[in-house]
C-alpha cells in the first residue's frame, strides 16, 4: 500500500444525501459508507483475521474498554499494538471505552475529570480520564481513536443531556491536547474523531456540533443513538447531523444497526457504521439474507437443503444447507455459530457494497426502493 | 477421482513392522497409515469441511449414536447422505454407536439380541441390534462401517471378555447377513469392518480374530484397549493383532490416541487411528508441538510472541502468536479454540504423513528414534 503521511478523507460523491468517499490510513484505504465489524476482545467473534480478508473487510473495531482489562493495554503495546496482535493488517478504530464502562462496569461513577468504575471481571477498580483513554488508545495502536464521551441511556432528561454535552465537549478539548488531532506514537498516523452527543434535542444536538467541530477533528462521531429513542427521532437526529457536520470529514454513526437501518442512514449522509447485530445474532441462530432476518433453529428448516439466503455468493451459502448449520446450532456446535456469524459479515459487507456501487452510480433511491421491496425488516 | 467398483487395500510397503498402504474408496484414496479427525455429530468441533480439506485429511470419522439420535438417520438420508449433509467429498467412517451406548447413554442393558438404552439428551428409549445399527450406518451413507461390538471397561474380569468376545463374533455375522461384507446403499462402495474384541488376553484375541477373520471382512478394527489397561498391555495386544490380523487388510486401531501411542502403534503394523485428543485438549488449551504438549493458558505464554509451535507450518503458526491465542482462551473466545483444533489437527496429519515418507524410505526405526528425542512425551 501506499504510505500516506496523514490520515485523510476525499468525498467522492454525492448522490442525494449518500456520501461515496475514500478513508486514506496508514493501514489502507477503507471505501465509505462502511461497516466495521466488532472485534472487542481483540477477535471478531469466531473468526480470524484471515476470515476477515477474505470478507473483504478494510476496517475493524475493537473495544478499548476489554482490552484495557484483558490482556491489559501495555501487553498488547509490548506485542507490537493491536495489529500485530490480532494479525489484522488493515485499519484498526477503537471505541475510548466510555460506553461500556456505562454499560457494563459496575458502580460506575462520572465525575468532571472523567468516570470511576469496578471491572466486570474482577471488580478490581478503575479510572478512565479524557486523558489516559486517549494514551490508551494510542497505545493499543489504533489509526483511527475517539475521543471519551458521556454517553446518556434513552429517557435521561434534558438537564442530564445538556450536562453531558458540556462535559463531552471539555472532553474532547482535554482529549485533543495530548498528542493533538493527528499524531504518531507508532510508525504511521493516528487521528482523533470527536463525540458528538445530546440525544434527540436538535438544540443540544447543535450545541456539541458547534463545540466539537470548532475542534477540527478529522472525523467525527454521532453518539447516543440507538440506545432505545424511536426510529423517527433517530433519523431526525441523523439528518441533522448530515446538516451540521464537516461535508469533508467521515461521519461515523455509533452502534447502528440493522440492515435497515444502514440503509436509511447511508441515506442521509452517514459514512461509516459499526454493531454487534450480525455478530451476535448470529450465535443466536439469525441470518441475515436478502429477503429479511430468518432464525435458523425454526423448525421449518430441519429439512430445508437451501442455503442460509439462495442469493447469497459467500462460501458458507456455496457449500451448506439450512438443514445442516440448523443441525450444528441444535447440536451446540461451534462450527454453526461459526457459519452464520460469516454468512451475516458478509451480508453486511456486500450490502455496503452494493450501495457505494448504487452511489457511484448516482442511483441510490432506486437502488434503496429496490431493497426494501425485496428485504421485508419485520420478518423473523 | 477414479471411480472403484469396490473398496479395496493394498499394502506398499513394510518397514520392520510398519506399513504404508492406500485405501481406495468411492470417495477418494486414503494413505496409510491415517488418522481421522472425530466428527461426532457430523462436525469436527470447530472444523469445517473446508478446513479438513485444507488440512488435507482423506478421511474423517462420524458417530452413529449421536448421528442416531440428533437430527436422525432418516433427516441425514433424506438430505443424500452424510457427506453432501455436511458438505465433505472425502472418506467418511462410522462406528457403530455401540461404545457410546455403553459410555454415555443411561440404563444401558446388553442383552443377546443388542442394546437397549436412554437417550443422554433426552432420556428417550432406543434399541441398537446388529441390523439396525448396520442398516443406520448404511443409510447414513459411510463408506466405511464398523460392526456393532460389545465393548467392556476396563477391569472387567476374565468371563466377561470372555461372553463380550463371543457376543461380538456373533454380532459381528449378522451385521455382515444384513447386506454381506461389502454392498452398495448409494451410488457408491460401501465395506463393514470387524471389531476384535477381548481385553488384554491373549486367548481370547486370538479367538477373537480367529472368528473374525473366518468372516473375510475387508477391514479389521481393534477395539477395548486405550480404555484404561496398562500401556505395555496395549502395545502387547498390538503386537498380537498385527500377528493375527490379515495382512491384506487395514487395521485400524480404534480410540488410540496421544501422538507416542500412535508411533509406537504404526510401529507394530497398525493403519488407521481415530482420537478425540487433537479436538478436545484444543478446547482445554492444549496444543501438541514437535516438543511435546503445551497448555497454552499457562501464564508463561502470556508475552510469548512465538507461533504456537515454531517448527510448525500451518496457517495458524503462520499467523498468530502464543500471546494472542492465551489471550483468546483467557476471554473465552470462540476462536482460540478453533485455531488450536486446526494446528492439532496439523500437528497429527502432518505427523501421519512424516512417518508415512519414513515407512516409504525404509527409515522408520530411525525416524521414530528421531521423534522421540524432539518429542517429550512427559511435558505439557
Amino acid at each position: 500500500m501506499t504510505p500516506v503521511d496523514r490520515i485523510g478523507f476525499e468525498l467522492l460523491a454525492r448522490d442525494g444525501r449518500a456520501r461515496l468517499g475514500v478513508l486514506r490510513t496508514g493501514h489502507g484505504e477503507v471505501q465509505t459508507p462502511a461497516f466495521m465489524p466488532v472485534g472487542t476482545r481483540g477477535a471478531v467473534k469466531t473468526q480470524g483475521s484471515e476470515d476477515l480478508e477474505r470478507l473483504g473487510a478494510e476496517i475493524v473495531l475493537a473495544n478499548t474498554y476489554h482490552l484495557y482489562l484483558r490482556p491489559g493495554v501495555e501487553l498488547v503495546g509490548d506485542q507490537g499494538g493491536l495489529h500485530r496482535f490480532m494479525a489484522w493488517k488493515s485499519v484498526l478504530l477503537t471505541d475510548s471505552g466510555g460506553y461500556q464502562v456505562m454499560s457494563l462496569a459496575e458502580l460506575n461513577r462520572v465525575d468532571a475529570d472523567g468516570v470511576t468504575f469496578q471491572s466486570h471481571l474482577d471488580g478490581s477498580a478503575h479510572r478512565f480520564t479524557p486523558e489516559s483513554t486517549t494514551a490508551v488508545q494510542a497505545r493499543l495502536g489504533a489509526d483511527l481513536l475517539m475521543c471519551l464521551d458521556h454517553c446518556l441511556p434513552a429517557g435521561a432528561d434534558g438537564d442530564a443531556h445538556a450536562a453531558a454535552v458540556r462535559r463531552t465537549s471539555a472532553w474532547a478539548r482535554r482529549c485533543r491536547a495530548v498528542y493533538g488531532a493527528e499524531f504518531r506514537t507508532y510508525d504511521y498516523p493516528q487521528a482523533l474523531f470527536g463525540i458528538v452527543q445530546g440525544g434527540t434535542s436538535e438544540e443540544l444536538r447543535r450545541r456539541s456540533a458547534l463545540d466539537l467541530l470548532a475542534l477540527d477533528f478529522p472525523g467525527y462521531a454521532v453518539g447516543g443513538l440507538a440506545v432505545g429513542e424511536p426510529k423517527a427521532a433517530t433519523l431526525a437526529t441523523v439528518e441533522l447531523m448530515d446538516a451540521l457536520l464537516a461535508e469533508d470529514r467521515p461521519r461515523y454513526l455509533m452502534g447502528v444497526g440493522y440492515p435497515e437501518d444502514l440503509v436509511r442512514a447511508v441515506g442521509r449522509g452517514m459514512d461509516l457504521f459499526d454493531c454487534v447485530l450480525p455478530t451476535r445474532n448470529a450465535r443466536n441462530g439469525m441470518a441475515f439474507t436478502r429477503r429479511g432476518r430468518r432464525v435458523i433453529r425454526n423448525a421449518g428448516f430441519a429439512r430445508d437443503p437451501e442455503p442460509l439466503d439462495p442469493e447469497c455468493a459467500c462460501w458458507v451459502c456455496g457449500r451448506y444447507s439450512r438443514a445442516y448449520i440448523r443441525h450444528l446450532h441444535q447440536s451446540g456446535e461451534i462450527l454453526g455459530l461459526r457459519l452464520v456469524t460469516y454468512h451475516n459479515l458478509n451480508f453486511y459487507l456486500e450490502l455496503m457494497r452494493s450501495m457505494r456501487a448504487a452511489i457511484a452510480a448516482r442511483r441510490f433511491a432506486a437502488w434503496e426502493a429496490r431493497f426494501f421491496e425485496c428485504y421485508d425488516a419485520a420478518a423473523a
